[in-house]
């Protein structure tokens, strides 16, 4: 059997996305099928006019509205100018913005470097990031790219880059996960939290 | 830090999906975003035109073109017209039908009876399915709703119904899953894949 062609096309769209297999896209494009016909309608209007409402703060190359130069945190004379916390993609602005403890500025690398992907350092956003830091108001750099092999590479790079100025240049702390579970973490992360292990005070 | 509107309504959107949660639809928003224009155009055109270009088909409903009467499975003459199964879904018939071993038609229900949301025999698709049979040509019903509470009252139910014809009913046959691992079967699988053991011949 041939499904409509309407529905094989949505199912073939949603398939491309990550972490969506075959079986999913199908029970997705069925329930869509079953929803109140608004609810498909609003999701694809905001697709359709997701680029042209966005664009990269020229600033932080963060994602932010269209018709903007500088996105909400840039812009904001509420943040703490003198620090960059450098992460590899918007989301994880998101994501450090959600656990409402940072109050300095953004700098997003648009990815990470990878050899094996061909990407270097010029496709992500570093030379912006060294002339931010040149321009004399920034003292600490955090590294948060991921604490994986690239994000590691990728805060090595920077690390060697951000030698020449006269500012702190950190990382991310390394150790057990909150409400992790000793007997479950993984013995790199254990041996990181042994090695970085803090007085009690 | 508030996101652009736009991608905050694409977050929205993907989140009331089944299966995606807030922080797989903040990543499938922000995949979107990164990928070439074209690709969540396509999805969103796609979403666009799905009711539109969809109908159920008259004899069994089951999902169909637009405009036709009746879907494929329907119209074909290859099918034996005296064997129908009966499924809860639209889902359900793709499912079949991807096994290649059933060559009858089907009759889609559109839900299942479930008296806490609801549903009772008068919104599903039951009455037609007694039509149906009262025509005279089916010699066979196969009850193909889900292994559930809800599929096997549904079953027990349309029984009952059918009874009046003189036509055989059946159901799926219940046991261990192919592949599976009969340590890990529940209770209640291995007890009916005891009670319906077969001869090996």
């Amino acid at each position: 059997m041939i499904l409509p062609e309407s529905i094989q096309s949505l199912i073939n769209g949603l398939e491309r996305l990550p972490g969506i297999g075959p079986k999913s896209a199908s029970r997705l494009a069925f329930y869509l099928l079953r929803v109140p016909e608004d609810i498909a309608q609003d999701l694809a209007s905001a697709l359709a006019n997701l680029k042209a409402n966005t664009a990269f703060c020229q600033e932080c190359f963060n994602i932010t509205e269209a018709g903007r130069e500088r996105c909400e945190v840039c812009a904001s004379s509420q943040r703490d100018s003198s620090l960059v916390c450098v992460v590899e993609e918007a989301l994880d602005v998101l994501a450090l913005e959600r656990t409402g403890g940072y109050q300095g500025k953004y700098h997003v690398l648009q990815g990470v470097l990878s050899p094996i992907e061909g990407i270097g350092p010029d496709d992500l956003k570093i030379r912006q990031l060294i002339a931010r830091v040149a321009q004399g108001e920034i003292r600490e750099v955090i590294l948060a790219t991921n604490p994986s092999m690239e994000g590691d590479a990728t805060a090595l790079y920077l690390q060697g880059q951000l030698k020449q100025f006269n500012i702190h240049v950190t990382r991310l702390a390394r150790g057990l996960p909150v409400g992790g579970d000793l007997e479950y973490a993984d013995q790199n992360t254990l041996l990181r939290a042994l090695s970085g292990r803090q007085e009690m005070s």
